[in-house]
């Protein structure tokens, strides 16, 4: 990642960034739906929640999001051969809520996860998810961008309706918020 | 990118991708923000309706998103210096829908759009842009991941409803939509 000078030309003040608060104003704004990324990386499960889970490419199968190196989940995510993508609906509101809260042990209670035969920790209660193997890592200023390849999907049953994060608030979408 | 090979080893068949169908309908159902993403990589404007825009680091301000390869705009988006990405909010709804739009051109109007005093098009009535300039572009499949980094935002005026797409349909966000 290469950053601009800071430069008095006009021309170069113009290839400056924007302050973080500017940025985060912008941001605020912004929805994203919202997802669990669990991992282990041989030291123990980690769990993070990330509203920046995207589809890439569907042959082959390829997501990503991102992880800031301020998370506490971060070294277990990047440190791990695979993960799994939790897509949070509102029956796995709580788990999103968890995997969200700090200074808890996201997994001290152990009705509320499992291991997949794979090894890879998961929450139960979410119908749809992806067990994925991370196939890159870019670094991205302060974070870390994961491009995971899905090795498996869950079965989800009916659907439900998805949770999305905006301006610091969880809301569901339905019938009721289309246009 | 590495491909797994594909193996008659119980092991390794675990790490083969899922169909380009079981990824698809897995991602059907999951949200996201609106974004239109506007170049001009020096051969005339174009336009991108994405929904995988994400916040990645403060600072210093980034931002990514993908580009498939089979969109028409993705010569122009990743052969440009700088982009315009438009945040979508109910006013902004048109813009999204013309951009998403297969064989047109999404640049007839000229009322509807402008230039910044930088060169990038932009189209007129949606407040909150990021003027960025591209800092990498990462490979990932069929698709392109572009890092942008934020040089400048418009001011954009109260907070309106953010638009989202899941499953094929447009929602907003709001007061209606909260948990």
């Amino acid at each position: 990642m290469q950053h601009d000078t800071i430069s008095t030309n006009a021309i170069d003040i113009s290839r400056r960034p924007v302050s973080a608060e500017a940025f985060k104003d912008a941001f605020r704004r912004q929805p994203g739906g919202v997802a669990v990324v669990t991992a282990d990386d041989g030291n123990g499960p980690a769990a993070l929640t990330v509203t920046s889970v995207a589809s890439v490419s569907a042959e082959p199968p390829l997501i990503v999001f991102s992880v800031s190196e301020l998370s506490s989940a971060a070294p277990t995510i990047l440190g791990a051969e695979s993960i799994v993508v939790h897509l949070i609906d509102v029956e796995g509101l709580e788990v999103a809520k968890l995997a969200a809260t700090h200074g808890i042990d996201r997994f001290a209670d152990t009705a509320q996860w499992t291991r997949l035969p794979t090894g890879e920790p998961m929450y139960l209660g979410v119908g749809n998810w992806l067990r994925c193997r991370i196939v890159d890592r870019v670094l991205a200023g302060g974070s870390t961008l994961v491009v995971g390849m899905v090795l498996e999907t869950g079965a989800p049953g009916e659907l439900l309706a998805p949770v999305v994060y905006h301006d610091r608030t969880w809301h569901a979408l339905g019938t009721h918020s289309q246009l």
